[in-house]
């Protein structure tokens, strides 16, 4: 998994606008991310509890069906959420263009 | 309030792809839908219940910021979700084209 977690980061610093980028697992703890340790903690157990609310909505409304992403936007940036089997992906970035 | 709302499901209308909008107040009753009722009342609640949970979540992260918007990839279908001061609105469309 590491290899592919490296190697998705790489992908994503080379995209313009990104603030910055979180790797986590779901119990909440950053595996690997491009901001300081204190707020990619925070940030990792913020989308865990978004990530477990929008899979839970999603599932209520329909047993079949799976929550697969979200994207969202705020006053100052926009906060993209990938969950994966053993991990999740926080993408913040500038909106803008 | 309901004339602001009559427009802009109109204009939702029109979009093709649309399954279907509710707009609904903070109680999680809908207000205006184009679904079936009991689906609609399912919708609000759920969905109402996400937006409060992503409000949170962007406020504890930075209580200046503001959650502005969501936009959700399940399997099925995607759901857009936009608050606004009195009511909310929730779009479910087929995320081809």
């Amino acid at each position: 998994m590491s290899a592919e977690v490296e190697e998705m980061l790489k992908r994503f610093q080379g995209v313009k606008n990104i603030i910055g980028i979180i790797v986590s697992d779901y119990d909440g703890i950053p595996i690997k991310s491009t901001l300081e340790n204190q707020l990619a903690i925070h940030y990792a157990c913020h989308m865990h509890l978004l990530t477990e609310k929008a899979r839970q909505v999603i599932l209520d409304l329909d047993a079949t069906n799976e929550f697969i992403s979200m994207r969202m936007r705020t006053s100052y940036f926009e906060v993209i959420l990938m969950p994966s089997d053993n991990y999740f992906i926080v993408v913040i970035q500038n909106p803008s263009d």
